[in-house]
């Protein structure tokens, strides 16, 4: 199997079964932390590879690779805990956007984990330009939900 | 590609690279929250496992898979942050035993992962009763872990 189609099976498979049956937070804060905790995470991995594409770390492409494919592992999980009702309130950056534009929210999170499962798979390639571009497209991904659904 | 291969392609790549590559945190701070973030998300799966294991929530094999699949990739992440000179002061559990015995340490680190990816493994299978004691083994390994290396 392909690393592309295993990642998007993996992605497919895990927004199918969230959507279905997982909504199992005890309390909100656990969701709140447990989002926060998801995107601390693709943070620390998502700046390494702008570190490599901005040219101030090297290039290695089994280590850029592997931050690639942990962002999109990671990419599947902030969003059921995202749409936990109430959680726009607390110690969180979370809009209440969320859940004034469901439909919108979830399209952009689709958009983003694709996002991610591509860079993954153009990063196995090893061509910069490439992932240079595909970087670009995640880092537009973010931005675009940041802007409708985070607050500042 | 089996699961059972897909994932422990996943592990030991990561591993791998890990060892080769990637201490890479801005700040002490940040790989305290890093290993934090990552242990949070992987309790609130094993949580999750254990209610069903426990007979407290339904036994869905689809929902009990993905839950096995994230814990088996999230498994990978919390070591390297945990092994960064001088984490083991300031807001942490973590022991100093760490730095005092790293090779014991990398062990029960692989021996984690390779748990979490059995029970993935076996949660495919969808039999209660191999899920149950690989939930176990996961759980001795939790616990193995923590009394070596995290203070109360």
């Amino acid at each position: 199997m392909k690393v592309m189609t295993k990642i998007m099976f993996f992605v497919l498979t895990t927004v199918f079964v969230f959507g279905a049956a997982y909504a199992e937070f005890a309390k909100p804060e656990d969701a709140i932390e447990y989002r926060k905790s998801a995107m601390f995470l693709i943070a620390q991995h998502f700046k390494r590879m702008g570190a490599v594409v901005q040219g101030k770390s090297a290039y290695d492409k089994d280590g850029f690779s592997v931050n690639s494919d942990v962002v999109a592992m990671l990419s599947t999980l902030p969003w059921e805990a995202s749409m936990e009702p109430g959680t726009d309130k607390g110690d969180t950056t979370l809009s209440s956007a969320v859940f004034d534009k469901p439909v919108q929210f979830k399209k952009a999170a689709e958009s983003f984990e694709t996002a991610t499962a591509m860079l993954a798979s153009t990063a196995k390639g090893g061509d910069p330009d490439s992932i240079k571009a595909q970087f670009g497209q995640v880092a537009q991904n973010c931005k675009n939900c940041h802007q409708q659904f985070r607050n500042k």
